[in-house]
């Protein structure tokens, strides 16, 4: 599937073999999201034995159409160390912003692509309800032959979910918009979901332009009470079955998960995914642990996604402080991306050698007040060396504790040399 | 101690019953910082089986003497439900900056007194090496006078770990500034820990006033690569040998905490503290499960504070984004406070029936789209109100899915109803 010089590129970036990382693909435990019609100057693998990724969400709406806007939105998430993007455009045109991520940007690009056959069905027939299977496989092949690396793809929604959700109340009901998008289609034309029905024909598809597949979850948990309920579970189980049928036509695939998970919940929710589903790669959205932080669900979610990531998640969704509020702007990008990577530096610093090392250095720094040595290292320089407020330009100590620094105070006692 | 109708409001507040309150402070796992010279609008327990506590630090320096700015600051906290408040002034002259503190606040207020000995022993004889107990001993009476709730005392930091420390490298040293100063005093002037040495009198002051003791951590890890270290370990041995002695004197006592630590060392951090300490309250300081995120640390120790509490730490200290790089200004204080407190509600919500219910509520509107009741439920309404978005003002969704909005597709479905 790819060739030996661009896995041993992949395994020196992480640190490992080249024979685990060829094992951990052979063994469905890793995939490398990437489009076979195009190259990109960092694929990354996803999965158990390497480092935590994270993925931003950008994209156009109706209400807010600036390709332009998005486009930096793009440029600081992978300056802040984002791996992967999702362009989740719904509303307006999505395509000219799609064809510029796939020129310009360096790491891989995923798509829900329900969202673009929904707007075109609305166009072509008054509304997404309207939508046939035909438009949902043009939207799916268009978007393939134009180089989208992978496809969320909300299979494990059937129509006997809606019928349980009838009878079983949930807080949140469906809070996946391409769940939504699915169930409302489901209901007014009493038939089974069409991508769980045409399941097979998206693999081929799927297969023959090496787009990975991520299960969507869009039945997951939208608020605490919800979460680890039947309806979570019964489509995680779908999920699982279909990870095999991937597998059995040698798609990649990953699965993605909540959402709202109350702390003491997320262990099992990760054990659960990995038992479930086989092992396959987990893509996690949040989780968030409280539903009472709007406006700051970035850290929210860097609690749950560390938990997550502790217990195996490998797949991080950003959640910018604009989440349940707005669209995010380019400041809401930054803070949420850092927030995530902080997540996954913790983690991965308890696993690579380097990562503990890059962490140790800062703090050897640190304690020698070597501020401009520090700054590099730090997750966002720009900010770090922003805030940065020396007393004097000479001097090595900042406003913070001013002469009675402890550092300053403890190089004076000669303990650490 | 307290009075039957002092403690029924605190119990009421708690949503524990009087008996239960009465039980964990007679069992020394709770504590309540409150001066007998003085009453405040808002006390709070701090312990097992209480709500999670959260600290915030203000404090002028030499660099920042601006009162009124740190008085800002006080309020900012309250706002943003700060539970208690330390003043670190160091320096400048704290005095003014405190007795506003104690007149104006409605939360309990604690201090670190050797700041305002050491910038009185340099005052009066040229350096704070020059400190004589007389000179702490007094600073200590003037502060239980004015009306000081709690004193961080750095009495577990000894001569002997400095010894260790001389042969055993720590890459972060000594980070808190009490322990620098007192490590320095103790090397210059080649004598004990002066307030290990006279903690008994320090106990009969402490007695006098009901000012409950805050055993200060000199020797936390100031590094990840510190965390668990010999040096932390025999403090917190110290610490609970000081703990029984309060005991003994009918004195109220916490305990603090690191600092930076590894994910997978703060569970065994919590637990350690609890056995070695008796169960007397932990009052953490993040952890911090990474050095890398300068400019963002409120985020890190949200993170750690969160596993913390969950693990059973009891008091929160307030990590603002400044820290290692400036003093805070109130934008820092603010987001330091969220942060904590998104920390604090995720584990409450876990124990309390009331803050669970608080957020599944607030889950509710969110699914039915009223968006004016959502944002008093949130931890910082004016932030939640100033970011949302609404298409148009007499719409009910939001520019992020414009009339994409799963929750209003969901809402046609009649499946919730």
């Amino acid at each position: 599937m790819f060739k030996k010089s661009f896995l041993k590129n992949i395994a020196k970036k992480e640190k490992v073999s080249l024979s685990f990382l060829e094992k951990q693909l052979r063994n469905n435990k890793a995939v490398i999201p990437l489009n076979n019609q195009k190259e990109i100057k960092n694929p990354v693998v996803i999965g158990d034995g390497f480092k935590v990724k994270i993925n931003t969400n950008i994209g156009v709406s109706s209400e807010k159409p600036n390709v332009s806007e998005e486009m930096k939105k793009l440029k600081e998430a992978i300056r802040c160390g984002s791996d992967a993007v999702m362009d989740l455009s719904i509303g307006a045109k999505p395509s000219i912003l799609r064809k510029q991520i796939i020129k310009q940007s360096i790491i891989p690009l995923g798509t829900v692509p329900i969202y673009e056959a929904a707007v075109n069905a609305e166009k072509k027939n008054g509304s997404f309800e309207q939508m046939s299977f035909d438009c949902i496989w043009e939207t799916l092949k268009k978007q393939a032959q134009e180089g989208v690396d992978f496809f969320t793809i909300h299979s494990g929604i059937l129509k006997n979910s809606l019928e349980y959700l009838k009878n079983n109340k949930r807080t949140g009901g469906i809070v996946s918009r391409g769940g939504a998008i699915l169930a409302r289609w489901m209901l007014v034309n009493k038939q089974e979901n069409p991508l769980y029905l045409n399941f097979d024909k998206i693999l081929n598809l799927a297969k023959k332009y090496n787009i990975s597949i991520s299960l969507g979850d869009a039945l997951r948990p939208g608020a605490i009470s919800d979460s680890t309920d039947n309806l979570q579970i019964s489509e995680l189980q779908v999920l699982g079955e279909l990870v095999k049928k991937c597998w059995r036509k040698g798609v990649q695939v990953m699965v993605e998960g909540p959402g709202h998970i109350p702390l003491n919940e997320i262990e099992t929710n990760i054990k659960l995914e990995k038992k479930i589903c086989h092992g396959a790669p987990f893509y996690v959205l949040g989780p968030l642990p409280t539903d009472v932080a709007a406006g700051y669900d970035h850290i929210s979610s860097a609690i749950g996604g560390t938990i997550a990531a502790y217990y195996g998640a490998n797949f991080l969704c950003v959640v910018t402080p604009a989440e349940h509020l707005r669209h995010p702007d380019i400041n809401d990008i930054r803070e949420g991306v850092i927030a995530s990577k902080i997540a996954a530096h913790s983690v991965d610093l308890l696993r690579f050698k380097d990562e503990w090392e890059k962490n140790r250095k800062i703090s050897d720094y640190r304690a020698q007040r070597k501020w401009q040595k520090t700054f590099p290292l730090t997750l966002d320089q720009k900010k770090a060396k922003s805030y940065h407020q020396k007393i004097k330009p000479s001097d090595d100590i900042c406003t913070m504790c001013g002469k009675f620094c402890s550092l300053k105070i403890i190089d004076k006692c000669d303990l650490l040399k």
